[in-house]
């Protein structure tokens, strides 16, 4: 059995998690947030995007919030969805951009109203940008393992643009299971296909937990070797108007798994339980993670736990 | 990778759902559930729980309900926690009794307030009962991964169970991770390990979701040769006034998972998926199950599920 020794957590819930929010989180919550994310030690938090504020309001404070961002020895990303996003995000001395493309046409369509040509057509000016500035950029697919719209989606669309990103000199590169629909073969088989074809990249695992099969793609991806995950504090994203909706894979939830597996993650789990707790008070709902409600598996702490919530 | 091709289901939610309802379900209404399940063409249900009225209010209706249990080619079964309940399921004309002791004193106390040397000090005699009724008995040991108020539990008190069931003619065992405490290499560890020691016996895996890892520690088990199952329609189970709370793994969760990687469990998924929005609409809350509101992975599928519900 191959587990790696240490496997590299990336925090997307004040972007993923936040996006679906209906009502305006403000900047000093968000940053609370934030901070007590990075109480837990967490190295990099997707903090943003810079989207127009008319197709998703949830980020109109974009610059004003990377500009508060508490600077520590942290990785901030932000999510850039075409050229004008990029060169903001630049702007506002982000440390990385993630750029995202769609897999499929219709999603593409629904997620940025362009097709997926437009969307190419765009990254030799992002990644110029980029490297005037030495940003460092990740390449995300959208609906790597399945689309709504489609159903399955050929290997080949994904080699495409995973292949443009890093032509192009994309560091890092995200497969994205936007709507959950990933199962563990369709991971192992195409964490080993592009480890095999990019074994330099740093491959990003971004599973969405939509039919429960999150956290088992998670064990299959590491168990081929993947070493990188998106994680969401609490497991928000999704819709939150929805009960017990399927968001991110929970961050807490994951590190208490891996450290349980002796993987290590460098997060504290009772920080990162405390944050949790933050945001589920902030957001004033019950959020889908498991291991904020009953704690790790030490009685004393898991006691703690219980007293903390 | 080694995998099997078929795996087990067995449907726990009529007693390990129902256990936890504050209020009474009717006998008709449970039977509608069940109806259902059959439906899907699961092949063994384990129906209900003799246990004292009074402990358990829910399961005061269990002869009744077994009486009018549609018999079809399909195994009942029910809990039993000691030789009264077994002498009662027997009188019923159960078709197989699950024993239930837990691995450490403080559960075992608080689940049958008894010793674990009280719960044994019955096994004699129930086995006697059964095996003169030609009823065949699983034993099942309660938090074999781990004990809310004990933390770790040795490997030798879950084998000293396991071992007392099969000495007395138990034709399988079930390890049961009661209150969510698995992950995957515990899993796997104590999966080799009863492989190893017993490998004529029908190991059956229970997993709790209380800390996000059930679906990861079942991928883990069949990935070392388990395929057998407890799973819960809708992944009832646990307490149901926390909202989200972990229950069971979810029925139609799991079918869809090990079908998309082709393990067949003989189970129909969008029967299953019915049966789920039945057992929603007959609760009256949102159940944790994720497959019941994203509906399968082909879109066509997807919308006609939504449809549905």
């Amino acid at each position: 059995m191959l587990l790696p020794d240490i496997v590299k957590i990336r925090e997307v819930a004040p972007r993923d998690g936040f996006q679906s929010l209906k009502v305006f989180l403000p900047t000093k919550k968000k940053l609370l947030i934030i901070n007590a994310i990075l109480d837990a030690n967490i190295r990099e938090i997707e903090a943003t995007s810079f989207v127009s504020p008319s197709a998703i309001p949830q980020f109109k404070d974009a610059p004003e919030l990377v500009a508060k961002l508490p600077r520590q020895s942290i990785t901030y990303a932000a999510l850039v969805p075409n050229l004008r996003g990029a060169s903001d995000a630049i702007k506002a001395h982000i440390d990385r951009l993630v750029v995202v493309i769609s897999a499929t046409e219709a999603h593409n369509q629904e997620n940025v109203r362009r097709s997926i040509s437009e969307s190419i057509a765009d990254l030799d000016a992002i990644f110029a940008l980029a490297r005037a500035h030495e940003t460092p950029v990740t390449g995300s697919v959208s609906v790597s393992f399945g689309c709504p719209y489609q159903g399955d989606v050929p290997q080949k669309d994904v080699y495409n643009l995973v292949n443009a990103y890093i032509s192009r000199g994309a560091t890092s590169v995200m497969l994205a299971d936007t709507t959950g629909m990933a199962t563990p073969n369709r991971v192992e088989h195409m964490v080993v296909y592009f480890q095999d074809k990019f074994p330099d990249i740093n491959l990003i695992l971004h599973f969405h937990n939509n039919r429960g099969t999150a956290m088992a793609n998670l064990l299959a991806a590491i168990k081929v070797g993947a070493n990188s995950f998106d994680t969401s504090l609490g497991g928000i994203g999704g819709c939150p108007y929805v009960p017990q909706a399927a968001g991110n894979l929970p961050t807490e939830d994951v590190v208490f798994m891996l450290e349980d597996m002796g993987i290590k993650t460098g997060i504290n789990l009772e920080s990162i339980i405390k944050a949790a707790h933050l945001l589920e008070k902030t957001l004033g709902y019950t959020l889908p993670g498991q291991v904020m409600k009953s704690g790790p598996r030490d009685p004393r702490l898991a006691a703690k736990i219980h007293n903390l919530s």
